[in-house]
């Protein structure tokens, strides 16, 4: 990786054979419990052990805004960024409720919120007020760029550090899905009108608007596609390059990382970009409806666990996702082997009515 | 419902308009929570309150043997049926394992396994040791077929009476994806070949032999498609019988209930034929990867939650769609709406940092 140290290793080999083993040894039809199986054995890869509890999690929240958005590209105002980072804290929006119920912690950061502000729960990473409008220039330097990177992964290393055992990465920031279609057109060498959605609340025009201001951008910095840090600066946000940040960081620890829509999917791609090996430590959760996401998804090898027409982002994805990967760690841990579920013939005697009776006859 | 005295209402209308109308309120884009938002509405229908706590859970298992079996049609011995049955008691199957995990509980039912036993947890309904071949005779008579139905009636309502909040519907019963494949290629007109996967752990020749005897038993009894009752009877099986009338009954309980793996979705696609409203009362969980599985929800208009490809069947995946339930219950119940969401601007003020300074410049 250009211009960042960090080591991210293989999954551990004899981990990975040992839960397939066990997998295997399980009272079912072969891979018949599917994914739930598949996550077991990745998540032994990650860490090296058999039995992986994922009890303490932690969504990691990077908020910040978008110059892009004053184009007029996005379906909300700017200010919709701060107001739904304040109310990350106050247990308010989508991935609040959903990582209450499912028993996650929140760590929400202020990457580039264009406001000056101090919320208790928020922690102050600012890079700037916004990133510049990528219609106009380009989005940030490239030292921004790293630092927002380098923001992202301490936020991993700190969530190791805490004991968490799963993270998820999610965001909020008007405007981002523009940015993270343009970094998706950049990487996948697609047309905006590929990366770009109809559907997220914006009218035709602006639609149309979106597409085209993506194109010209593209051909203007000609981003180098074979460099990620290049494109984020260039028509990226500080949420994408810190998220990216968190991916790798996350990898880095051997710390589970759960992608949850379009924008997080895009700073994945980013990380697998940068280094390969750390799509072994990341599990899609949900399909997003963003069209964007498959075509992310497919660039990585990676297939999502959930149908749910979903695409509010936030990291709402993560805490669902998390209890799926914690409930293929039930399977692994407790279902019968083979052995264990077969039921002796003293034990069928037994359960057989007029036992005695029959065994005479 | 021809020989079957059961009634169904529609949903309450005035609660689902309540719901999507709280739903459209929430802070967030419209429908961005897709179908987390779409299963709190119809929950709403399905009870008539805007809140519904869905955490009493009850998996209803159905458990019996197939004469269709003793063709070698199937990838397991029949004796199979009976010590899964006996696990999941204790605890150690896929079901019961992720059951334990998602706090369900468990109602094991016998209903026709071929063995004479007595097991605590496991309910004494059987019919008879086990259908009748279908390659040789019609499965069953109508009159079995009815006390099948009755059967599953009575769980649902036990269910109810005993205080469930949510049900879910699943099985055991060695031959059973033939039956279903049998009983799903008359209702749906096709032949076997298209409703018989390749991929349960038979090889090609037993594959050729099964979509062989299903066409054939279809051509010689002349099931009627308009009759489900008749179907079962003919080329299906106990456990679908009995699983068909725990939809109807869940339904006629107001009761909401949840849709497993492929025996489990043609089980509710012939309550839904016997009576369309039940539909309304069913939420699919995970898509198997049994090929007749989609076909049978596009017949009843109805999307999977989950994408983990699964096919192991006992009920294992409806735990994990009471959870999501439980969640988009969650959603609906603390998700702020956009006035509660508002940041107004005397709390702009105060967060500001240096707010006096700024106030006077």
């Amino acid at each position: 990786m250009k211009d960042i140290s960090l080591s991210i290793s293989p999954l551990d080999a004899s981990a990975l054979s040992a839960a397939k083993a066990r997998q295997d040894s399980l009272a079912k039809p072969p891979h018949s419990l599917g994914k739930l199986e598949d996550i077991s054995v990745k998540l032994a890869g990650i860490t090296g052990q058999l039995y992986n509890p994922v009890e303490k999690r932690r969504v990691l929240i990077f908020a910040s805004d978008n110059g892009i958005a004053h184009e007029g590209v996005a379906s909300a105002p700017q200010s919709v960024t701060l107001s739904q980072t304040i109310n990350f804290t106050r247990g308010l929006t989508g991935v609040a409720v959903l990582a209450k119920h499912f028993r996650a912690e929140l760590d929400v950061m202020d990457v580039g919120i264009d406001a000056e502000f101090t919320q208790p729960g928020v922690r102050d990473c600012k890079i700037a007020r916004g990133t510049r409008n990528f219609a106009v220039e380009p989005a940030m330097t490239r030292e921004q760029c790293l630092r927002a990177i380098g923001i992202g992964i301490e936020a991993a290393r700190r969530a190791k550090r805490e004991g968490m055992q799963i993270v998820g990465i999610g965001e909020m920031g008007i405007g981002n899905t523009s940015t993270s279609s343009a970094v998706l057109s950049v990487l996948l060498d697609l047309p905006a009108a590929e990366t770009v959605s109809r559907g997220a609340g914006i009218n035709d025009e602006a639609y149309k608007r979106k597409v085209r201001l993506i194109d010209e951008a593209i051909a203007r910095y000609r981003p180098d596609p074979a460099d990620p840090i290049d494109v984020i600066a260039k028509v990226g946000g500080f949420d994408i390059a810190a998220m990216c940040g968190a991916f790798l960081g996350a990898a880095s620890e051997r710390l589970p990382v759960v992608i949850d829509g379009f924008i997080s999917a895009v700073a994945a791609l980013c990380a697998v970009r940068m280094e390969p090996l750390a799509a072994g430590y990341m599990f899609p959760s949900h399909e997003s409806r963003e069209k964007g996401y498959m075509l992310a998804m497919d660039a990585m090898g990676l297939k999502p666990m959930l149908a749910l027409d979903m695409r509010l982002g936030e990291g709402s994805g993560c805490p669902i996702a998390f209890e799926i990967i914690s409930a293929a760690e039930s399977v692994i841990a407790h279902m019968a082997t083979f052995e264990e579920a077969a039921i002796n013939d003293d034990y069928l005697a037994e359960i057989r009515p007029n036992k005695r009776y029959q065994g005479e006859a």
